[in-house]
């Protein structure tokens, strides 16, 4: 599969911090130039919400973190690249300064994407020496965490390119989508445009403050846009009698005066300052920081929502989300296990917002849920992974017992230790410790019997050799290890 | 509170039959008119969708559904209502008359919400005898699941009745946001109409398909939308320098061309046949009903997702199901203890999708949640309710034991029953048993030990007065009953 080797962010505002989030979390070298004196602050920021996003959003295997360094120059930034991020100031004449030197001093296959939100690809690569390996590449705020990159190429730009740009944003988690044909603002922003214009006169003409307005989104059709877009929402709207009912109900209304975009908004001082204040009413209580938090745990919550769509199959940047995970388990080193006679560590996971209960704890259950995904770490290890179970065979949890012992709160950094006790390996017997990472407090014991079956013959078989090859010797060096004092412990059982 | 006593829904179709759904299920009598003859058939699958959806969407307790009768006429209909909602075809001269007939057929008093996409309340009024208490309520598809009714008076509309129809809203789980001025469109579809015209030229121009807009969408701001809006977003992406530099920065692009809005685009045959076939080729594969289903069980999964948002405290259309809750469990009939020698009945409850792994059964931490959420009723039933935990004490669950018997599916129907074994109050001692309702299998059991203690010294303590005087004749009837074969069994043991 394309991968990219190193990467280069020329840009290290808002956008180009979360384009270097994006490269290193997926394993990437990255080199940032940015003059400005606050460029390493703001990255260090952006990188750490962005860790905190990740570490909410999935428990596949990250790789291990690229290395960020800071260059002098444009230079010595792409020096290596092979891929190339410009994130600067939208305008022309700067980019194109900014483009010159790019092409002069990278290697002339890197891939040079920009991330412009509206400018034409090929007014930005004229005069390059290399401008085929030059496209629009425009994500979309938080970029470490919305996975669309629109690709837009100029005329120059050849369609191999973008295929091979597509491929390589997959890696790190982007889905890159090739706009046929280039105009300013390409498709997201032309709808964010369209719908923004119409937005600042309804402010203008007070039918409504911004917080009407937003509230009006997000209570309706922004929960309808977040997974299924415009088309086909409005194919639903039409009902059995489907999409050619549809518009020749709402066509006509094209000839409405529903809009008042056929004139342009004067955004004025007064209008400015109407918005300050009202959005000042809306949000001002809270800091662009927690805002931002609020916002990603949103987000994250969302893509896990979707993530469980279409019965479990993922839908739309669920499925995107499910991908990319499926990418990371194949891409991350097949784990080797070395059996000793110490308890494995198995799990490592931070406590997410939606784990919390009324008394602002870890509720019950989730507690169960750290243990069973650590017990799905163990089946991979032993070889009893998915390909298993899709292959017929699989490890069912019949019996286990939990003892609560500690409170886990939001954000606290857990981690599971698991000792086989005796068992054949048709059975499974595990005890587990549940630690909280920061001061080694015991929270939680588990105590687990899982039961080897065939799903096809619906009853209990021997695993497979393969799985007892590495199964036996684990539970031998095991055998060494005492009893835990709480392994057979039944209910209410006096100590 | 303000409550909806019996409702008419004037016009059955998407709509009218999704308000009928949000009136019978919030415990709400209504009678329906629409002479079409397809009008029962659609009523019942759109129920049907919506119960669905509502049985995923909380476990709160939903008051006894109301009845829905069909009938003859307007007259009949709105007889006794006081709440009319009109939801018919939108043809100013067809909704005049419809409304003509309901204003001389229903108590001066009653509330009369119209679900005009558009039209404004002050000709709609027009001619009416009580013109005062008709105002615009519109909803958004699906209404039954959108939080989101843009309440719109006309020029005889007085503020009392919208604010009237707010509260009521509020006891259906909808949310009324009242729009200062009318305009055609008001607020939500002033934006949708914006975004659908540039969207035509996007096709029409053949910058992308409907497909890749689509996903344009839903991978990047849709997701934003659904949770923060436009203004609030833009805040964020202002970032520390705030709304007001957002807004020098991109007000310039106003006077750009990055839309075509200043000119209409023409639906004409060859567009329309574009759109039908793009939108075949994107969502064909999946019937209108398979879609409702996937949308909705998307939006359930987001609308949960928000409820987690903000640290538990719930977040935009999340934080309104958290209200709609709050209000669910305060205004449900206290439950009655009727301590008798019989396991309790204690939870009733659907195989979410989100609870499935990948071998396609719920996934075994699900098991425990059944058993936990048990409990939570459990301690309501004894008073040791949310206020309780509020004022300082709780029930902490601090052992408990599973047994996995059978396995549940997606969308079967559980129920738990619970029997309380001999302890002193201060330790609860149950023993629950999890059922699937189509044959009573038993799928798990669930040994748990839970200890009441003080949140605010941090300690065990005695259980208060009200709780013990509720707890211990249920502990005393349960005690004539045998003791559970699997109590008391510690993993492995033989039976």
């Amino acid at each position: 599969m394309a991968k990219i080797n190193q990467a280069a962010c020329i840009g290290g505002g808002v956008i180009g911090a979360a384009w270097a989030a994006r490269f290193i979390l997926g394993g990437i070298d990255t080199n940032m130039f940015d003059p400005h004196p606050e460029a390493q602050r703001l990255v260090s920021e952006v990188m750490a919400n962005a860790e905190r996003a990740y570490e909410m959003l999935t428990r596949a295997p990250l790789p291990n973190k690229g290395t960020l360094s800071f260059s002098n120059s444009i230079e010595e930034a792409v020096r290596g690249a092979d891929w190339i991020q410009e994130s600067v100031p939208e305008r022309l004449d700067f980019k194109h300064g900014v483009l010159a030197q790019i092409d002069a001093a990278a290697h002339p296959k890197a891939l040079i994407g920009s991330s412009t939100s509206g400018l034409m690809p090929s007014d930005l690569q004229r005069g390059m020496k290399n401008p085929e390996r030059m496209f629009v590449a425009h994500p979309f705020n938080p970029v470490y965490l919305l996975p669309l990159v629109e690709l837009v190429g100029g005329e120059k730009t050849t369609r191999a390119v973008l295929e091979d740009a597509k491929d390589k944003l997959a890696t790190i988690g982007m889905t890159g989508l090739i706009i046929n044909k280039e105009i300013e603002g390409f498709v997201g922003d032309r709808l964010q445009e369209a719908f923004w214009r119409e937005a600042l006169w309804l402010i203008k003409d007070d039918i409504c403050d911004t917080e009407t307005l937003d509230n009006v989104i997000r209570y309706s059709f922004g929960l309808r846009w977040a997974q299924m877009g415009l088309f086909e929402t409005y194919r639903i709207a039409g009902g059995e009698a489907g999409m050619r009912d549809f518009l020749s109900k709402y066509g006509p209304i094209l000839a409405w005066p529903w809009t008042k975009l056929t004139d342009v908004v004067d955004l004025d001082d007064n209008l400015v300052e109407k918005i300050v204040g009202q959005s000042d009413a809306q949000s001002g209580q809270r800091g662009i920081r927690e805002l931002e938090r609020i916002r990603d745990q949103n987000l994250v919550g969302i893509l896990q929502a979707l993530k469980a769509g279409d019965e479990g199959r993922g839908w739309g940047a669920g499925e995107l989300v499910a991908d990319f995970e499926a990418h990371l388990w194949k891409t991350a080193p097949k784990p080797q296990l070395n059996p000793t006679s110490e308890p494995i560590r198995l799990l490592e996971v931070k406590v997410h917002p939606a784990w919390i209960d009324y008394n602002g704890h870890m509720t019950e259950y989730r507690y169960t849920q750290c243990f069973a995904d650590a017990c799905d770490v163990l089946l991979q290890l032993i070889g009893a992974d998915i390909d298993y179970v899709k292959a017929g065979h699989s490890y069912y949890t019949v019996e286990s017992h939990v003892r609560l012992l500690a409170e886990a709160k939001l954000g606290d950094a857990l981690y599971v230790k698991a000792q086989l006790l005796p068992s054949d390996g048709k059975k499974i017997h595990t005890f587990m410790w549940l630690y909280r990472a920061s001061d080694d407090t015991l929270l939680s014991t588990y105590e687990q019997l899982t039961l080897h079956v065939s799903s096809k013959e619906s009853r209990s078989v021997p695993p497979l050799p393969e799985v007892m090859r590495k199964l036996k010797p684990l539970i031998e060096a095991h055998a060494d290890l005492p009893a835990p004092d709480a392994a057979g412990r039944s209910i209410g059982q006096r100590k």
